[in-house]
């Protein structure tokens, strides 16, 4: 600030962002008059919780009031408004107007610096049975009652999850957790849009495992009141009809862009076009958290990230701004994780699938290594894919999914990508190690050393989707695993040609045809590959081996043992 | 290699680093000729399981056995020959003379790469009644087994593990799992050399909620047989007398230098000296895993590291130079983890302590997150310590002790210093969050707050340890907490001035005096720190707060409530 008076800062959002701003303003000046209005009830909750407080893991919903407007001024000096929606902004008189439920006229509240942190809604999809009272949507605490009531007052024994995104995971296992019927209905041909398909298909079985009834590929049309009982049905596009009492719809969500365009300023694709110090198009005007787009530092141009972690963030740098701090935001690379049931799965960067939509073609590696050493009790295997650059081996991107211990290589590999680490500085990396909590090399050194040697041409890979599509006849299919494990299942037409004593038994291979090499994890496979190739064959080992394929979503793949 | 013959390989020992080379070069290069001598009975093991499998957590040897002499003969068509020591070195020659158990005569084999990979031995303390039977190392599956045998054939139930690092500390827990009566002597003031004093605190007080007998300051003076029932007696220095059954001695390793040496190879202060290719000082042999020194990323100088980690990557980058692929070691940081019981506790880089003794004074803040967010069920807190250069922020060091998922911030933190990332970096990281595995602000990025808050001078903070040296009359000692908090312990001489108010309260303090201002963790305090601050006073901040002095080991700073 250029003056000694201390600034007027209006906040308007009291949620994760905008409370980050408050507080850290008030941190950095203690004289400053900090204004928060809220729309809604509530300020400072844990909206993160909100599943598992609907499904009673979390029995307290207090626990999710971080904070109250009393508690915020007597810590803060902070005044916090609720039920004060903010409808327009005057930029030349510099103020905002507010408009309460409990009175009748409009407040006009003046500002210095004006920080927008409204976050972004639920989209609903425009469907007919949109409105009907059993559809609800999960993002605030009013909605969380709401649906808490509506079961309560209904009974309702059934519901259907609309959207298999993250919240919609999240909801459908505390709805299980209710006791109830559940169906998730998800528009794409797999659930978690940020995740590969492969890598989403355990997911897909747990699900089925937990007794969910799971329908992909599946657009609803429309929701219809079938009984005076409050009973519903959802139809899809291909004819499907479920029916159910209560419908949560998770489709995803839309920055609250409205009052900023109103007031003129810049608008992306996403949300609100900001600076790196969170600066709207105009100066004065700051706009932080899941109702911007920022850049996204993989994919290189704007974008909107909602989650908690960049809206704390945000928040906290455009207090600094204000305060003459000039801290920039680096863009996001999205880390996000997820339980699902007795599954977690993680994921960081660009999936090969959004990589591929923004015009790049990547090239990424799979391993299946135990979460710690498997001689030590309690190990279980994770699924591990790292996708990079295959010329310059820049890391775009990782995803996860195992039982346990999926988190701590998410955000491994999160911290290599923010530091601009590549395919073989993961070789390199040193992490703890002790028999219960990793192995000397760990999954994210494996991940490494397998991406290296496809990177130094020291193996060359197919993946399972290649697999799908080529024309197999012009191969020879060579399992390298034992005779038990070939006898319990393989690749279609693959011959067992064990890899303890490939060197004498190979030469049963027909020299010019082509070879593709695979064992369970790919591990063998890339051994197989190496004696295969210093023979004189034309070889490709299969990327993550046989358990890619057989839990990938490749059955046709497979043989019966 | 300059010709194109396949080179013939030599590599003496046959664990951790030998193997990685061997199998390595063996993937490189099918027709090389790859002999690996091992001393002893086996190769290729899980060393790092040993104090596990004499618990009874690893309930069957076998699993420990990687591979045997024939697997990896069949596999890897690698020739490795055990009971085989290797007694010299002919580098004119190019040969190796190997003394086999079964045979009188010593055999010559030639080569044309050597590497030595002969790990380092247990140190054993030169006392009287080092040599008494039931004194035992326990390194090798041959010592693991003879331990095993002396406490059956005895019915030990009492023993005595000299030493409390890391292997000392898992050893202890083991021997309690057989149900023993378990002592710990430790001759410096705290357990586990790479952590500082106040974080192996909660380590010294779980030993002790676990029933282990814990000596510190205790040096060994003798160990004197006392009965015909084969018990025995450690004797210290300061007059303790601690009756056994059995000892184990776990107080260091010392690199196997003896060979080397002798053949003319240039040795250093704690191993084999070798270059960034794991050459020693002639090229034509290599060097790798606990027997050598090598650079240590902090320290900028050569140090014995043995952790499993390193040695596997420095076998498999001596074998890549072997075979042209100039791949160099970037140094190690030394990341280490290790359960004591129902604590976890991990370190990465230099402890404040092990700075300090090379000349520097660093930086550090302490925080006491939960490991996930709190209002999840299941959180629990954990302590963490980072490092930092005070003028530059170059991350340092971190230590963390807790009930779970210590490993997890341990492995960011290894991951971010060793991509040269600074204090500052880490309050952007974007790290992965759901309620079950995380916060919006992990606990890595809280320690990036506060040390950046610290760097940049938004506050000062004095340590507990700085607190036990001031002389506290000088300053108005000021606790924040909550009056109940208050009421259940303090600092001496503080008076309670709750941090919700304290604004109006404040004027109660003299202007002239120092205030140190503490709440539990750090945070109210540091919320205090900025109001007293902007009010004027002269004010420090409790680093770590109330559970920093508490459970750090500083009881004369605690006044009952």
């Amino acid at each position: 600030m250029a003056t000694n008076v201390p600034p007027r800062i209006v906040i308007v959002g009291g949620v994760a962002g905008g409370m980050s701003a408050a507080t850290r303003a008030r941190r950095l000046n203690d004289t400053a008059s900090i204004t928060v209005l809220e729309a809604g009830p509530y300020v400072s909750y844990a909206n993160c919780g909100i599943p598992y407080a609907l499904g009673g893991v979390i029995q307290d919903d207090d626990k999710l009031l971080l904070h109250t407007p009393e508690s915020l001024k007597a810590r803060f000096n902070i005044d916090v408004q609720t039920d004060s929606e903010v409808v327009g902004i005057d930029r030349e008189k510099k103020e905002v107007t507010v408009k309460r439920r409990s009175v009748k006229e409009e407040a006009k509240i003046a500002y210095d610096k004006l920080i927008l942190a409204q976050g972004a809604k639920s989209f609903v999809l425009p469907i007919p049975g949109k409105d009907l009272p059993c559809v609800f949507t999960l993002q605030t605490i009013d909605e969380l009652n709401s649906v808490r009531a509506y079961i309560q007052e209904y009974s309702s024994k059934r519901a259907v999850v609309i959207g298999g995104g993250f919240i919609g995971l999240e909801a459908a296992e505390n709805l299980k957790n209710l006791g109830m019927d559940v169906s998730i209905v998800e528009f794409a041909p797999h659930v978690l849009a940020p995740i590969d398909a492969e890598m989403a298909e355990p997911i897909h079985a747990e699900l089925r495992k937990q007794n969910v009834h799971l329908y992909l590929n599946a657009k609803v049309n429309c929701i219809e009141e079938t009984g005076p009982d409050h009973t519903v049905t959802v139809h899809t596009a291909s004819g499907l009809a479920i029916p159910t009492d209560i419908i949560l719809m998770t489709v995803g969500i839309r920055a609250r862009i409205d009052l900023a365009k109103t007031a003129g300023l810049t608008v992306g694709r996403t949300g609100i076009t900001v600076n790196k110090y969170m600066q709207t198009s105009d100066p004065d005007i700051y706009a932080v958290g899941d109702m911007v787009e920022s850049p996204h530092r993989i994919l290189h141009k704007p974008l909107q990230v909602a989650l908690a972690g960049p809206a704390n963030r945000q928040g906290r740098l455009s207090a600094d701004h204000i305060f003459g701090k000039k801290i920039a935001y680096r863009g996001s690379v999205g880390t996000a994780v997820c339980k699902v049931f007795d599954l977690c799965i993680g994921s960081v960067g660009l999936s090969v699938e959004a990589l591929r939509a923004s015009g790049r073609e990547p090239q990424w590696v799979t391993v299946h290594p135990p979460d710690h050493a498997s001689y030590y009790p309690g190990a279980s295997p994770i699924t591990l894919r790292v996708i990079f650059d295959g010329e310059t081996g820049e890391l775009l991107g990782a995803q996860g999914v195992g039982k346990k211990n999926v988190d701590k290589r998410i955000d491994v590999l999160a911290t290599a990508i923010q530091a601009e680490m590549r395919i073989c500085d993961l070789e390199h990396l040193e992490l703890a190690y002790a028999p219960p909590y990793g192995s000397a090399k760990d999954p994210v050194n494996m991940a490494g050393f397998v991406g290296s040697n496809v990177l130094r041409g020291d193996v060359e890979i197919v993946h399972s989707e290649d697999v799908a599509a080529m024309n197999l006849a012009e191969y020879q299919v060579v399992d390298v695993r034992s005779e038990s494990e070939f006898g319990k299942g393989h690749m279609v037409n693959a011959v067992n040609l064990p890899i303890d004593g490939l060197r004498e038994t190979a030469f049963a291979l027909e020299k010019g045809r082509k070879v593709l090499v695979y064992c369970f994890v790919g591990y063998r496979g890339y051994l197989a590959y190496r004696v295969l190739k210093q023979m004189g064959f034309e070889v490709v080992n299969l990327d993550g081996g046989f358990k890619s394929v057989a839990e990938g979503g490749y059955g046709a793949l497979v043989a019966e043992g």
